[in-house]
């Protein structure tokens, strides 16, 4: 019996929302929050315990870089946002180097990582290789997002709750990503065979998704709720060992032959990590997208090294 | 706003087991009690209530029979358990008289009735003709346990989340009940193509659902638990109007032909109670064994005329 | 039964944490959020619904200000942040303008209005006297956080939990705010008798708890994880009709003989509003510095006017 | 990180309760039921896995006696009810003997006992002496139930919430036990001082609190809903080490000169157990009647021995 450590690096726009998302799900025990900006990480941590009394117990404080080590769970939620001025490039270098220092810190730790950073499959990756940790170890939210996502406006477009639209998105959690229309399921029904759906809806819902942080920072200039509330979950999917297969991303060999990639395809989630991966049914269309998503990220990965 | 308010006819084991599930809930804003034994329900509200500090607010009390009328939900949990010299339908008739007793009581009613007592689908027939009430409006827990216990099993079988194993069993609320085992999913993959799945264990584990019940009570004299966690689940899915599909009961034509019976099948539930059936894909044999759970429950109900 | 329908007045850092809170508590049915900004509350509206499978069902989405008429509890949270070129006045003056015109179009509604924007106890009279609606349904969230901050630290001065120390906070939210040292209790203990209390922790704790705001914004800009969990626990209070004494803002006639400020003093909260004002023990420096702080607020709330 | 194990031995009406009430909560990850009669718990354990969907992730099994040495929490709710026809000795002598089994099987045991089988406090005492466990982890449910009780009439009395009345009663979890009026609160004041409370409210209210359970037992056979809940709050303080002073039975020296009796004083409550006994203020007839419930206490131990 120990309550679980989980801690956090990074308290920007994202990383408070998991932090806030995590307390109020009452996984963990103790949440340490670091910030390259202390005294950020200080005023998030005194404000969240401030409010003590309205979730469960745990306890809340600003730790250093070291102490992390000694978490159960670490998410890297540390990084820049994009400027108008500058290349995709500039940014995925810059918040790579953060990523690989982070993951050098964390050489030889006992726990599992959570990588939130966009864009998260690539440094998923790189944190992999930075801290030499196995790649069930290394977890990205990837595409769990963008499924929950799909979700809600699938739900929202047949009148039905989230919990009973069964979708799932891969690969990318970006552009790239593949939507699995084939295996899409509603009430025991292929969404295919659904009554009123139409074929034209799934480029439309595709494009929603796939816009959909987009359309929330053109409006308030970040996502961070969605994100917080899907990390918290898989949280709790680690900490209680609930062995669910989520889309993740995580290193891999795919099966087109691709080595070493990390994206998101459905992996059993527990205690040990994302342990295994498992491949969906996919047709042909969407074979092809995702092996396409996979060079797209094997590329992006390869060009820090350029 | 108005909290919900919940009435439960029958405080026995399984009717006390859906008012304690449905106060930990939180989806009652007061929870009504009433018993034939008007004593039994005074005790159990008095339990109940002494616990108050560790639940959501709920004014918890007993009630008379007429004061239901009241409600917004109604669950029938009343009837007595079989007994070892008599025929099963012995007990039918019992328990559909005192089922058409209080569904004549709910005539006019405004509110959704949930029939929890067996045989389910039976008396949720004959609470639906005797009440006069739409069929949406009376809904029986039906075969949302036997998909609980698959699931449950599945996840078992597979090493598994139960959130993580999508499947359904349909048609009777006991002997007769389909597992629709073509259209199971597992982590996006049907069940059937799922690795070191084998086609005899769904004859294993089709049973030991069937089973179920009759292990529980011949070890412990009754199953309540479950069956109070899912009609605890049923009443927030009404009180929050999630509009979710889900196996439940209900008064349908069904497509073979028959006309009036009460069985499960997907239908979408929310504040309107059970209003749209939505037919899964079956494959042949799965359709021949819904018409014949059709055909054996609406055989059941005719022996009530005889 | 009617799920309750929350609606929010500003978009901010503070209103933003009001809607997770409220959203994560289960206690609305639809949220509605309201900023002059639109594209700020429709984006917040996006990036919370894209989590909906993540808390209980509610559906969120950005409202024009009229739509909040309907609403069951309309919570305030617009205004700006003071600027260090200004004084406390100006800051004031521009914020009761903006609550002033809320109030004006409120007048007729028949809900509970909550102030959460700072200074709130000025606030509430001030939108009190422009909606004239009746005093216990004009609600300041007042010193309620003060409360929880004083609980919270008293715990770890103490190596307790804050649900074992039991000390209010009354009068102004804000620097006049008066700690009930002599009321205190500990595990049925006078808090002054308690082993290892010393006089001097009065004083240090009362500071403390004064300055926990500018603690906070000094780090991270802001205050609003507390005041977010604060709000949604007082809503739950009104939703589930919980009649508990919090200390709480409204408009009141005081013993000493102010009438009409609007301050905290433990009041009686439920579906009604703030409907019956206690008047708690109190020893005489307490009892001075309750009248010192109307005082205060009856200044700041004529200095409008001047 | 690793889930709390907590163990059950007795899964009749209130080891049931207790079971059901720890899912629910979410504080177990491994939920192990042990009885003598062990078609029982295996039924039990059957009926609540059933219902896995609807509870946070954990493990429900039954298990043989010797597997609970691996738990964290044991609760130990074995025993009989007593028979019309037989002294209260006779049933205490029947019950301490169980007790005394139990605890001889868990000497050496590393977590803590949870003893809720009455008469708890002399069974406290016994499982105690007969483990060799250290006193801090042998923690009887006392009068923690009495004490929600007494809350629970007093906001029924006062039209208030039981979270707005702070009362305690210790002592006996029985009919010595002792309610503290003198130090009772509601909103900041004394209940004595509180407009409308009379003198004879608390005689009458002592009584009824005194009765609740008979009241219950003449009603329906068995009380199990309220203590079922206050259980799963111990375990809940416990596996998060919350730190809360509770009013829990456990041995002691007494301040009158009695050593090593096991009665409910305000204890705190954490991942050690009842580390530190705390003596509330008491009035004169209060400190007289806890002597006289610590001696009732004391002579029922030392008349096991006769």
């Amino acid at each position: 019996m120990a309550a679980a450590r989980i801690g956090i690096i990074g308290t920007g726009w994202v990383g408070t929302s998991v932090a806030f998302s995590t307390l109020v799900s009452g996984h963990a025990g103790e949440l340490w929050l670091h910030d390259q900006r202390g005294a950020v990480a200080e005023g998030e941590a005194l404000d969240l315990a401030d409010g003590a009394a309205f979730y469960p117990h745990c306890d809340v404080r600003a730790v250093a870089l070291e102490q992390l080590r000694e978490a159960d769970i670490v998410v890297l939620a540390a990084g820049r946002n994009g400027r108008p001025d500058e290349s995709r490039l500039d940014l995925l270098r810059d918040n790579a180097r953060i990523a690989a220092g982070i993951g050098r810190a964390l050489a030889g730790f006992g726990g599992i990582v959570l990588v939130v950073t966009n864009p998260v499959d690539v440094l998923t990756r790189v944190v992999a290789a930075a801290s030499g940790l196995p790649p069930e170890r290394v977890i990205g939210t990837g595409t769990l997002l963008d499924t929950a996502r799909l979700r809600e406006r699938l739900a929202g477009r047949l009148g039905l709750s989230p919990l009973s639209v069964h979708a799932q998105v891969i690969g990318e959690h970006g552009d790239s990503s593949v939507m699995l229309w084939s295996g899409a399921r509603v009430g025991g029904l292929a969404l295919r065979d659904w009554a009123g759906w139409r074929a034209e809806d799934e480029a439309l819902l595709a494009q929603q998704v796939r816009r959909a942080a987009y359309e929330v920072i053109r409006r308030k200039g970040a996502t961070n709720h969605a994100i917080g509330l899907v990390t918290a979950e898989l949280i709790g999917c680690i900490v209680r060992d609930e062995r669910r297969l989520l889309p993740v991303s995580r290193v891999q060999d795919l099966p087109g032959g691709l080595r070493g990639v990390a994206l998101s395809l459905p992996a059993l989630v527990g205690a040990n990590g994302a342990v295994q991966v498992t491949e969906p049914a996919m047709d042909e269309a969407e074979r092809q997208a995702l092996a396409a998503s996979a060079t797209v990220l094997d590329q992006a990965f390869r060009s820090l090294a350029g």
